[in-house]
């Protein structure tokens, strides 16, 4: 048992003390964890915006059995608590107890946080606040992993690409040979045309205002590129052109609602499915003629590609180790944590796809 | 071989001569089907705005194989060529060449009508003009039937009880325990009303305007009834109070865009499915929150309820053979074929579901 368990844990992580600066890196303490909680050790790895990462169990709370002490686990911004209606449900992941909540920053079992740097309380992120060395999650938010496979990429799969990816492998479904747009080429939109390529599509279409993702993208079997600036009529109408009355599938992935508007008339009557992915503004509003619906057309949402945290992602780590879903393609840099800021820069200035954060002792 | 083959026929036809005057039963020319056609005769039932009924073939022109004098037919408003790449598809059924067409007043072969009054070419109407003893209808846009099916009884099945029916069965799919909302209790509505019982949903919730719908509605299974205009909030917000967050499917059957969104809104999240059946204004517009997707909500249109006609109409007929389909249900009236106009004030006054008009002779 690691000397730790049961006691706070003094350790490094990037503290945001205020809006729009830049992170610090503190001391910060680490309570342990309490009923059905997890303490999740990240030695190697990174941590993206808080929620993308992968960790070793240091210890776990009360009531906890499915982890213990040195198992490997992704950290998910939105859980699986087995219990409620919609983990029960074969369709949904949209967890009732832990569905992803933006506002809530501390433990469900007694709305306090974990975490303390210089004698105040720090409120954790998405619950999971990866950017620490050591975290406090709830064990329905962590997924079990292989123990063999690679932390330092895998990590990746804990929100945008798996949430690209089951968008079109759980949703949009595309048949072998079958022509797909993909809307927003950032690593949602990269996850999603890996998805397409791995179901087989023979055509898969780019969508981007940003032509500095077209070359990039190329790497992912997106082999046509459209940017809606080169034309003076709606997208959805050139693709129509292009495609003999429009795609089997598209996929959104910008979280632009007129983005949204235009990969749902893009697909074929008959037979087209629409799957959003994006989130939009509070006051976005979808708009179209019914018609394009009654010509049987489908239109869906999905939220984290539909994955239920715990139960399929584990999966989506064995198409991994398998050499079926390419992770590398989407990891561009690699940063130590004291250069936690550099990622963030790269963020901003849209460079690259996905920067690795290692953690450096 | 009937003696009328490859001769003009002259027999009674209601004709409508002008807008908004009543019909008038005029003798008529019917001329022989000319190639892929089928001359249908119907001596015993129903002609309802010109395209729900059943016939016998009296004849068939050049190239058709699959129907021969005496055989049972459906005439339907859409057709099947089984060639184009809908038909080939295994989820469309709108097909390229026989697409419900409401301008096309001739026959496709040679752009020309088979009907002649009074010396004037009259047009057909949906690729059907059921309104007469004899018509001449295209090969792929009759469904054969089982000889021993009562013409009287299925020829309900060419329209809008089979769209509403496969609205359920084919697009919705309830599953069995799943509560079920139908917006518009008109034949459509209960139509997809028989789906959803059939289907074993056990709760079915009746939505519309009109509460003089509700009492006969209830034979149909739907066994609570809303009226939009008894509450001073949206139903779709009503509904999901009374399901704890909605319901499992929905399907529209009214043509009115605000229940359109309605029917939408009021799935429940992670798995709800709404369906799109009623025929809106041009000027209507679909208006909803991307975030109703993201939650995992589906929302599809039909045509025809997904039924191809040839392929998949006779599999209904079955159904109804087999007494797990009750169609007497939806006939509330019949009358002769003189009295046609006596069916359409019923119609207009909203009295009844399905009127049959028996061929006098
Ligand atoms: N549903 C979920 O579970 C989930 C999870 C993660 C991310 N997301 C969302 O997915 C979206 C994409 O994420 P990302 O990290 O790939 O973002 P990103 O910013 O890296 O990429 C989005 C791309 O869309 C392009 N774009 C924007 N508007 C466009 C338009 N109208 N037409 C064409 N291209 C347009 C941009 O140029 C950009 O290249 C975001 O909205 C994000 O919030 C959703
Ligand atoms: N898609 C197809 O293939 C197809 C085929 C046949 C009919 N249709 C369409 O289906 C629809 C229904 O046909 P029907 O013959 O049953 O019509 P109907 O007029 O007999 O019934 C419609 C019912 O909807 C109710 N209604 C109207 N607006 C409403 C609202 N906002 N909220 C609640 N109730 C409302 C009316 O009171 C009425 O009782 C029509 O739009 C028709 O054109 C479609
Ligand atoms: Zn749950
Ligand atoms: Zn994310
Ligand atoms: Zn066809
Ligand atoms: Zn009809």
């Amino acid at each position: 048992m690691a000397s730790t368990v049961g006691a706070p844990i003094i350790c490094n992580a990037a503290v945001s003390w205020e809006a729009g600066k830049p992170l610090v890196i503190e001391k910060v303490e680490v309570a342990p964890p309490k009923a059905m909680e997890v303490r999740d050790q990240t030695p190697l790895f990174p941590r993206i915006f808080g929620h993308e990462a992968a960790g070793i169990v240091e210890s776990v709370g009360e009531g906890v059995t499915e982890l213990k002490e040195g198992d490997h686990v992704l950290p998910v911004f939105t859980g699986e608590c087995k219990e409620c209606v919609h983990c029960k449900s074969e369709e949904s992941n949209m967890c009732d107890l832990l569905r992803i909540n933006t506002d809530r920053g501390v433990m469900l079992s007694d709305g306090r946080s974990r975490f303390t740097a210089k004698g105040t309380p720090i409120n954790h992120f998405l619950g999971t606040s990866t950017f620490s060395e050591y975290t406090v999650v709830h064990v329905g938010s962590l997924a079990k992993l292989d123990p063999s496979a690679p932390l330092d990429k895998v990590c990746i799969l804990s929100c945008g690409i798996s949430t690209g990816l089951g968008a079109t492998l759980n949703v949009a479904k595309p048949k072998k040979g079958s022509t797909v747009a993909i809307f927003g080429l950032g690593a949602v939109g990269l996850g999603a045309a890996e998805g397409a390529r791995i179901a087989g599509a023979s055509r898969i279409i780019g969508i981007d205002f940003n032509p500095n993702r077209f070359e990039g993208a190329r790497k992912f079997g997106i082999n046509e590129f459209l940017n809606p600036k080169d034309y003076d009529k709606p997208i959805q109408e050139v693709i129509a052109e292009k495609t003999n009355g429009g795609v089997d599938r598209s996929i959104e992935c910008t979280g632009n609602v007129e983005a949204m508007i235009s990969a749902f008339e893009c697909v074929h009557d008959g037979w087209g499915v629409a799957v959003l992915v994006g989130v939009p503004s509070k006051d976005a509003k979808f708009i179209t003629k019914p018609i394009n619906l009654l010509n049987e057309r489908t239109l869906k949402g999905t939220f984290f590609g539909n994955y239920k945290p715990r139960s399929d992602l584990p999966s989506v780590v064995d198409m991994y180790m398998r050499k079926e879903l390419e992770l590398e393609k989407f990891i561009t840099h690699r940063v130590t944590f004291s250069e936690i800021n550099k990622a963030f820069d790269l963020m901003v200035k849209g460079e690259g796809l996905r920067c690795i954060i290692t953690m450096d002792h």
